[in-house]
């Protein structure tokens, strides 16, 4: 299995995106990864870590970078010699079976519509997060692709997101969920109503009918469906919270010796809960609808949280998702 | 000071609203209360949990009560008699000074906006809610009044955010963020970046740019403004999380005898870490841009969230929100 990383876009310095490479490497024996950006650089940085074995590992030049502000239809027309670009190009000819990249989330819609093409039926990709729940993790899209979106296209991520979570997370009728202000029949906008009747006219799709914001965490649901303003709000509003928490704990645990010394007792309980909450462990999102893997992570990952987005592209590519959902999707949606 | 209360509205029984009426009276000397509901179950309620003494405790009649579910416009047209309706009648004669309800908030701001009337050059009301944060809270509004908004809505947000914010709260020239999908200029719908534009050239008031999901609970900034579909979404989410988090220690905790021995050990830290981060804390929200001060609590806030509801009530009826709020608002928009 062939990976592409797309090293240069993002936050985080390169060096970052290349140790959680070797860490991938590591893990998969199987593994090749194809690193994408500038020859010098990643030779340089490769030396630095001490890297020096080339066998499950290729160097791909790139002499450009999109920038997190470029605009994207700008670097659609002008950065075919990106990194990013380069990158997707890898899996429409083949030399990848999925690719990643951190970089400027519109830029890689735009440009992963050129290069890859979306599924028949498809108006536009959609991104895929997985945020941790109470039944292991909920599948919650669109996550910013689309802040304004039609009804069909809420209809298309719905049966997208059912299809991601049976192909990859091996759930038997994923429920499904439209997220609305309230639960009742008469809530939410014109957009999102038509979409529940949609929904509830196709009996193929295990629609629960509306929830609410505080249900994506719930055992209730497995595929939460929303455009992608309120989906990116939701993302990293949960974010914003689990860190708070977690900066609290630590405030009140560092207060004092007796504190200190309980929080040395708890280690491992405290590692258990981080484990189980921390965003950095569901980086790593899929861009819905296209015909090859493309996984997105947070342009601000760290080295852990690259790891975990190549960690789902290999996932997704080991269950050939594109290919399963082509079939399903394309059966559902014509 | 007197406040009016809808004690039938909600999901919760009446007797726990009364329940926290009597602990507000109890907290609040200067303090009378209306209740507003069926008699005949207002007495017996009363009865139950022996409260006798009338002095600071009055009954208002009413014979209908607002289901959640039922239409606004429908309940706007037909209920008048409801204890919702007669509850903002009482602070728009003057017989209370605010009002509390747990009703369904659509009909709580269509007859709001009829009893009460909105300032001159507002359009419609805003719900602005208090949740935590690193600096003690946000204001974030709107959050879901209006699941539709136009950009010179999100400005009048921001207005009544930035007032209520120094009127209720006492912060000096409050920092105002505009709730989007990203920080760069690029980002966002069209809504979002008229507003953002209106809020740039308005140099009276602080207003910081776009914020991003996580940033609502940071110490960036005081109020965050968006639509109501997207603060109701933020609300929810926010909440889910805290309670996935709560419910994840909850379990490490109670696993085994030295978990359990540890939790005990932990328990003033466990209430300290409740206090700063559960939700029916900040349960209270305030119906901003109406002539009158209207507090809606959660419909399924249990005794000690209704009773925070009635608190924030007598704290904004104390600081006269809404007469200083009615200046400074028509100043700023006319």
């Amino acid at each position: 299995m062939r990976v592409a990383l797309d090293i240069m876009s993002g936050d985080e310095s390169p060096r970052s995106r290349i140790r959680a490479a070797l860490r991938a490497l590591n893990k998969y024996d199987y593994l090749e990864l194809l690193l994408v950006g500038d020859n010098d650089l990643l030779q340089s940085y490769l030396n630095d870590v001490g890297y020096y074995d080339r066998g499950r590992l290729s160097l791909i030049h790139a002499d450009a970078t999109v920038a997190m502000d470029d605009k994207p239809s700008l670097a659609l027309r002008t950065k075919r010699h990106s990194s990013m670009w380069q990158t997707l190009e890898c899996v429409s000819d083949g030399r990848a079976d999925a690719c990643v990249s951190a970089g400027n989330t519109g830029a890689l819609m735009a440009m992963g519509r050129f290069v890859l093409k979306t599924f028949a039926g498809v108006d536009r990709p959609a991104i895929a997060a997985s945020v941790p729940s109470r039944n292991g993790s909920t599948l919650l899209l669109d996550v910013g692709a689309n802040v304004d979106c039609t009804s069909m296209q809420l209809f298309q991520f719905a049966i997208m997101g059912s299809q991601l979570a049976n192909a990859a997370h091996g759930i038997d009728r994923p429920r499904i969920g439209l997220l609305n202000v309230g639960t009742e029949e008469i809530k939410g906008n014109e957009r999102v109503r038509i979409a529940h009747q949609l929904l509830n006219e196709h009996k193929q799709l295990n629609y629960i009918g509306y929830i609410e914001g505080h249900d994506i965490f719930s055992d209730r649901v497995d595929v939460v469906v929303c455009d992608g303003f309120a989906g990116n709000i939701a993302l990293k509003t949960g974010e914003g919270v689990a860190s708070l928490i977690a900066d609290t704990l630590t405030e009140i645990f560092s207060r004092n010796l007796v504190t200190q010394g309980l929080a040395v007792l708890l280690s491992p309980i405290l590692k258990e809960f981080n484990r189980k909450v921390d965003p950095e462990l569901h980086n790593g999102a899929s861009l819905l609808g296209l015909q090859g893997t493309v996984i997105k992570s947070h342009g601000g990952a760290d080295e852990k949280g690259f790891y975990r987005a190549i960690c789902q592209a290999v996932r997704e590519a080991g269950k050939e998702v594109p290919a399963r959902l082509a079939a399903d999707v394309e059966k559902m949606l014509l």
